[in-house]
């Protein structure tokens, strides 16, 4: 198993990104991920209750289709909370899209990231969609993976190469979100690319498990975003022995998936608005693994933990009374807590609570006036 | 219905703060109320799993007795988290006051704020409790009020008196908590005192409705407190008509309670840590006061609403994201959102979701680069 620390497209696969004008900054703002060979797609949204219109139609495409083509997205507009107009939005730019490349508009699935409650400026994505199609390259992942940022300071990128027999299969996942991320995805977008053979119920299963593990597992604020949308696509045009859940080929794509995501999860975690510390909560000894992912997850939503975080102060008495807010009955002589050195840039905590075996990883960032800055003022 | 914005003492009630050393600055830190009569005493605490130390020795002298004398009350130091030695101590605490006074060691509750997990500096409150007591009087509420507080800025304080019949009633109570106020009253401090006599079961009835209505709606970090308390003394010494709870009494002392309590609720919010904003999020046309009070809630801990109500951005995106996060089954085309003007200090949150008729109200500050400073450093 090899690992890049960049995105290199598997076989078969082309991208692009440009500036469309929906960022008035003039920055790359719409991307296009395209297979050459009709892959089978598996999906994850947001939970939240209010759904972007883009999860909305994917949704209504993943039930009449099987086969996917491309993927399109634009940055600056998350065409959330647009109502009727919004679908139609959304479905145009599908549609749109499909006439360019000459493909079914189903075959299309779309995400939106930026702004909510504004309509999508749909002119201006007809006037560039011929462009987005025509550039299209082996080469275009690198535009592609910058037009789908928003308040980003980094791209977000990995690859994953392993064999099965003599076939070598790419996994290839670029991500984008850095504010607004809590666990269930928020204001996540993340699109992972490869050239696998693989059965429908194979590609479904290892997403859930590797994004229940990876972008479930972290978290900046607690905020819950309507747009989150994790799309994978599977073209099988690396022709190895077919993955299946019942197979020995499973595990191996399983593992691979698990990196890619686990580092994409975290390279968020790296971006997150405003952060100075990147910090790791590891809770140990807890019943199950959702009660271990609960506490963990409770510690890493608190305000005031995520500022003494900043603020190199280890109050553990913050963590305490977190890890008791979480609902766990724990007794406070049971719970063991540890963390590393606050100076530095990664910080370590470890909880043990005595209740069972189970353990669970939650990735987070602290809480910073600059954090405050940029949200304060977002447009 | 008379409303005074100070404490006054009910009849018979006495108070006292002095500075104990607790604290290393010198301030105030320790409070007494005492009533010359037994009264009967409603509380309330802390939902968190982990309970400080006097809240534990709190609930054995409810079990064990049916009338109190004495509230002592330490800031600085939360006694949480302490293991064995916290409970011997705020044991020992109200030893020591009670053999002071000359009244049952389990007539004294006793009420802690401040740092957690560290040991209650118990020769310091020794040597200060004969001079706590020698100084009671009418007029040390002015003192006691002062006594109670953290990082507070400004007391909390409110008298309600009333009549019933020639009998006039006084309801004083006073708050203390500016920082990790979440529902379920957290890092809270109340104490209401007053002269009614007053069955206990209506006694009870009347603090858990206000509560729900008050100190319950309210939320600055959505932290939840190790040690929130509220504790009610109720003497009877204005010898009223007895009051219960199927009387026609009960409802003239139950909205006495509710103002004061309401009224203690929002000075919390008003005093919160770097807030520049006073921010009343009402949820309409809810199914029920739970559903209505949910979502009311996961908008006033939302960072990115709160961030944005400092900025002064009526970011409708994110409150339809924390609607729809709140696990409310709700259509975006059902959701009305009024927010009135964003320069002024007090800003009033509209919501109406079209699932029922119930309603609710909550407070809460916005999330400003004060807090973070205050908390990052917090000793």
């Amino acid at each position: 198993m090899k690992i890049y620390k960049k995105a290199i497209l598997p076989l078969e696969f082309q991208a692009n990104g440009i500036a469309s004008g929906i960022k008035r900054s003039g920055k790359l703002d719409l991307a296009l991920f395209y297979s050459d060979i009709p892959a089978k797609a598996a999906c994850q949204f947001t939970s939240n209750k209010i759904q972007a219109a883009p999860i909305r139609i994917n949704k209504k495409y993943l039930k009449e289709n099987k086969d996917y083509q491309a993927i399109i997205v634009n940055s600056g507009n998350a065409n959330c909370f647009t109502g009727n107009r919004g679908l139609r939005d959304a479905e145009e730019t599908t549609r749109m899209l499909s006439e360019a490349i000459g493909i079914k508009k189903d075959s299309v699935l779309v995400a939106s990231t930026g702004i909510i409650a504004k309509p999508l400026p749909l002119l201006k994505l007809k006037k560039s969609i011929p462009k987005l199609v025509m550039g299209l390259s082996r080469y275009g992942i690198d535009k592609a993976k910058i037009a789908i940022l928003t308040t980003d300071t980094f791209t977000k990128e990995i690859t994953v190469k392993f064999n099965i027999g003599s076939q070598i299969i790419t996994i290839c996942g670029i991500a984008k979100g850095a504010g607004m991320i809590a666990p269930n995805m928020a204001t996540m977008l993340c699109f992972i690319l490869t050239d696998a053979l693989i059965t429908q119920r194979a590609l479904s299963r290892a997403l859930r498990s590797s994004v229940d593990n990876s972008f479930n597992c972290i978290t900046v604020d607690g905020c819950m975003s309507t747009n989150d949308t994790i799309i994978t696509l599977a073209s099988g045009a690396s022709r190895n022995n077919l993955i299946d859940t019942d197979n020995k080929y499973f595990n191996l794509f399983l593992k691979a998936l698990n990196i890619a995501c686990l580092e994409l999860a975290k390279l968020i975690i790296r971006d997150a608005e405003g952060a100075t510390k990147f910090i790791q909560i590891k809770v140990e000894k807890a019943k199950n693994f959702a009660q271990a992912k609960g506490v963990a997850l409770n510690i890493a939503n608190s305000n005031l933990f995520k500022t003494a975080m900043y603020g190199e102060d280890a109050n553990f008495g913050r963590i305490i009374a977190a890890i008791g807010a979480s609902g766990v009955d724990v007794k406070e002589k049971d719970i063991r807590i540890k963390v590393s050195p606050l100076h530095k840039k990664e910080i370590n905590v470890d909880v043990s609570i005595k209740q069972g075996n189970a353990c669970a990883t939650v990735y987070t960032s602290d809480l910073t006036p600059e954090y405050i800055k940029i949200n304060a003022k977002y447009n």
